[in-house]
């Protein structure tokens, strides 16, 4: 990298992001979020109806017969995913649905427009992102899914493929386990408060499990946030990933200029790339801080 | 996957190490091993003096003089690293060096045998293991370097290339940082405990350091392994990288043999290859619980 380089492009990626323009974000639909709270805060996961339509629908369902309320977090895998909800059918469920056939990938007609990321992938021939997640497209089956990516989450299951339906879900906290895509629904990512969950005390038994009951972490409530007061909502919102600023952001990542690195990458893994979020500005609303 | 695949090869990955011959499993050099002792329990990091001769000996001389005890953990960034240790000059180093040249890549001549993996890669031509670590090889170059995974242990520096000596260090705790590779010096892996690091509290100030001094998380004490009498060594074996059964291993992961699985990735990402750690069976010894 010469110094004429440097000069050219010398914006880091949060210089970027202060410098957007308002029309490149895009904001989180309330009637298509899920807050989970536990003891230590707020998770808020951003639902994809457009890759897992009846599991989306089926988590509202259990949100709104409050199923998930008192059910405990049973797994802390490090690397790998936080588990909560149970299969045990100690819950009554109403109106919901306990199983699901499952959505592991859509066809690509009438999917989401998609972002190609031009770089290599280990797993997939084309990677990029639609609904501003990472997603997946192969074009020989016509299909499209989602990838697990830091934070993303998904339903848990047993072995048969419609074994799940959303009663217990996962969020992924280590080192993107791509060799679940197709394997496994996703239904959204943590947009905010992920921290809450990566930090928690790893599970000690098999796969991370807790093995005693009172290492598990608690729900105090599961709520769609178009069901609560709008005074209540996180407002928050996401970088476009079609927009021009996001290409900005990859690019700031791909060959960081920042005079901290010596060798810049060149390539980007999907996992690298971040999808920004921030706390939506709403005049005469008290300002929340933003999120990390 | 047809049945009959299934049933050629339907071994687990812990069925698989269980299933191991000892040769193929390689002792933990306790005269290479840096024990971080914190409040809630012991961190094991096998040293790479092989990749980073000046600085793993100059860790050598930071612990020996008691450099890191008493000094915090001052950064939890989710999805990125640990850090240890501080720049401020407040703590006096007598014998060992404060900052020393980078030791980002080194000769290819005269170093560690090299296992390729023979899978694609987002930022490199040639990946694969070396001396049990995950590694680069440059052909054209001429050099070989540590690859930024899960668990790797690097030296925090500034800007300059040459600001980082052994004084602070990080661990990752997220998505593997491999733009990180070739600008940091990689000094080895930890082997054990890794679950203390990644579960801590992340900071809240900018790039996740800790905003309050009693956030900090304080180390207790820094030793070499073979500096401590032998009834306090942690007795730990690595899976040999260039044995049978690390490529029976890989393969496990590449292509899931489990029922649970219902497409194999038929890939598999140097970030995601396990790198099997036990403890060792030592005839006559009270025999700790193996580590996750």
């Amino acid at each position: 990298m010469t110094t004429t380089e440097t000069l050219s492009n010398p914006l880091t990626t949060d210089q970027i992001l202060a410098a957007s323009p308002t029309s490149d974000w895009q904001p989180v639909d309330p009637a298509e979020t899920l807050y989970l709270d536990i003891p230590a805060g707020r998770v808020v996961i951003a639902l994809a109806p457009a890759f897992a339509p009846n599991h989306v629908a089926n988590i509202k369902a259990l949100s709104r017969e409050c199923y998930f309320d008192g059910l405990p977090i049973t797994r802390v895998q490090d690397n790998f995913v936080v588990q909560w909800g149970v299969f045990d059918g100690t819950k009554e469920i109403r109106t919901a649905k306990r199983t699901l056939p499952a959505e592991f990938d859509r066809p690509l007609a009438g999917a989401p427009a998609f972002t190609p990321l031009p770089d290599r992938d280990v797993y997939a021939p084309s990677v990029g992102f639609a609904d501003n997640l990472p997603s997946v497209r192969d074009f020989a089956a016509g299909r499209m899914w989602l990838a697990h990516c830091y934070s993303m989450v998904g339903v848990a299951r047993f072995d048969a493929a419609d074994s799940g339906g959303g009663i217990a879900l996962y969020a992924v906290i280590g080192h993107a386990p791509r060799f679940l895509d197709r394997n496994a629904t996703l239904v959204g990512r943590v947009v905010h408060g992920i921290e809450l969950l990566s930090a928690l005390p790893r599970g000690t038994g098999s796969s991370g499990f807790y093995e005693k009951a009172q290492q598990r972490v608690p729900i105090i409530a599961a709520r769609i946030a178009s069901d609560l007061p709008a005074s209540e909502h996180l407002e928050l919102e996401v970088l476009r990933t079609d927009s021009a600023t996001f290409q900005a952001v990859v690019e700031s990542r791909r060959n960081c200029r920042h005079p901290w690195f010596k060798v810049p990458a060149g390539h980007i893994d999907l996992g690298n790339v971040p999808l920004p979020v921030r706390v939506r500005k709403i005049e005469g609303r008290p300002q929340l801080s933003d999120p990390a």
